[in-house]
């Protein structure tokens, strides 16, 4: 059986794939064309996110290992008799880290202090008064896949009040959009972490963003997708939002010239949440788990339905 | 009874002062002269920390309520029939949540991402290598005074192995330097949250930073004077720490052109660490509230030996 792998990986993980499967085809993604189309579709497994049209079409494919979590643009694509696998959980840590960061220093005036500290200017008794606490906060934390639950777990290690919105998990506090709005008015810290799915999509559009309360913190680190950006920046500009921890965009890399590059009190951490420098080789010997898992005809972990995009 | 009141506040705070105590004495710290020094000495309550000559001479002072918690500037005064009370416990939470934001921002990419957003620079996938998670790195939290034992809790809600050096307090696990000494090497972080005493004095001196592990952080939220920062330059420098989350220093404000200013991979959080919007207006109403026990007879909270220094 040939291995296809179209993932972004370095030296180490390569070397750890290759350790696995010596004759495994590796790709560039950035250069690949017709003639890498044709070698996967002669192969039996891959590794990676191949793009949308290369899974129409007659296929050898048995088994894709995405080397992500949220897969929205293969939505509608069915593959009957291929077995499809994400990375579900392996980012919940590092993004919960990333939205935590990005709180902490919005509070704790960590950016004030980066630009202070290079121009070597004392700023601490004038700032001392403008910082905020974390502790004690009401926040909203929608969605609880695993990145959900861990920004819950930690906030709440933190002192904030949580509620969570999903619409099936049992400890889901809200389950509707109705319930949402009814209460958005009551929190300090709004939290996206929901998939990219036809119903997140502007989830956060300009009336859902004026329910906020006023002086309210949104951190984005689900999709791009579930917020009308047009309306976020008009709610920074207009200091209706007190601040933002914006992870995801429509458009990445986001433009030079995009508004969202200067806004007020807004930490752009450029969807680097998943990212941490064993990210790589982790990601590799997941799906070399599930390698020995395929070989040996065992159940695969992380199953996903292609079809539903999440 | 008078009340000269020599603390650091704002205007919702005097207020609360004034309406406790109508015939407050205000005195501006920053102008404050002989002639003030003399309503001092008139005074049977004080709220503020004036200055270490002050008290000695004759005195009408019966209560001294500290505006801080440490206050090794006392060492040595004795006053015999004065009372006097710390503020310790209020700058917990802030001080934990500021070592926090540090340490996140060191291992999530903050200050760098920061930059990159005034340059507009998209830096998100080469960055993602670089960056480390919080969780599950070996810690030490050196002192479990009300600012290390918060700082251990929020450590072990990332995930990490946290162990505690304390001379005395019942759940340390490291008691003597001797011990720290002999298991230095292990910790990935070491947080310094020690107050100021004669033993404290340049604990991390050159030899002790030699012990860290390679690449281990360092945070300092206790005093500037624990560390010898020639040796903790030298350190940065040279890539054997890591990194470092600094928020005392022995001169403050560090000066322009003191060199940790421009250290790699250095959080400086300027001795905001205690700071927060209300903490004028907290501390003063923990002094209001140690008024009244006072006007009662009863007990006040948080007695201090001043004389002992800590």
């Amino acid at each position: 059986m040939t291995l296809f792998v179209y993932a972004h990986l370095d030296e180490r993980a390569r070397a750890l794939v290759r350790a696995g499967v010596p004759d495994a085809v590796f790709v560039d993604k950035t250069t690949a064309g017709p003639a890498e189309q044709a070698r996967f579709a002669e192969a039996e497994m891959c590794f990676g996110n191949v793009p949308a049209p290369w899974l129409s079409g007659p296929l050898a494919l048995r088994w894709l290992q995405l080397e992500s979590v949220g897969f929205e643009y293969y939505r509608g694509i069915a593959m009957p008799g291929v077995q499809v696998t994400n990375l579900k959980g392996m980012f919940a840590e590092p993004t919960a880290e990333t939205a935590l960061a990005g709180l902490l220093a919005l509070y704790r005036g960590i950016e004030e202090l980066a630009g202070a500290r290079l121009e070597r200017r004392w700023i601490g008794l004038a700032l001392r008064e403008r910082m905020g606490l974390l502790a004690g906060r009401r926040a909203l934390v929608c969605g609880l896949g695993s990145i959900g639950a861990r920004i819950r777990a930690l906030l709440l290690a933190f002192g904030c009040e949580v509620a969570a919105f999903a619409r099936t998990a049992p400890d889901a506090d809200l389950r509707t959009l109705a319930e949402v709005d009814a209460a958005l008015g009551r929190f300090e810290i709004v939290v996206n972490a929901l998939p990219s799915t036809p119903e997140t999509a502007n989830l956060f559009d300009a009336a859902r963003l004026a329910r906020f309360a006023p002086g309210a913190v949104f951190v984005n680190v689900g999709r791009g997708s579930a917020a009308d950006e047009e309306a976020l920046i008009a709610a920074l500009e207009s200091g209706a939002l007190g601040g933002a921890v914006l992870d995801v965009f429509r458009q990445e890399p986001l433009p030079p010239d995009h508004p969202l590059w200067r806004m007020p009190r807004t930490i752009v951490t450029q969807h680097t949440g998943g990212g941490y420098d064993d990210e790589l080789v982790d990601k590799t010997r997941f799906f070399l788990g599930n390698l020995a898992r395929f070989r040996a005809g065992e159940p695969l972990l992380n199953p996903v339905d292609l079809a539903r995009g999440y």
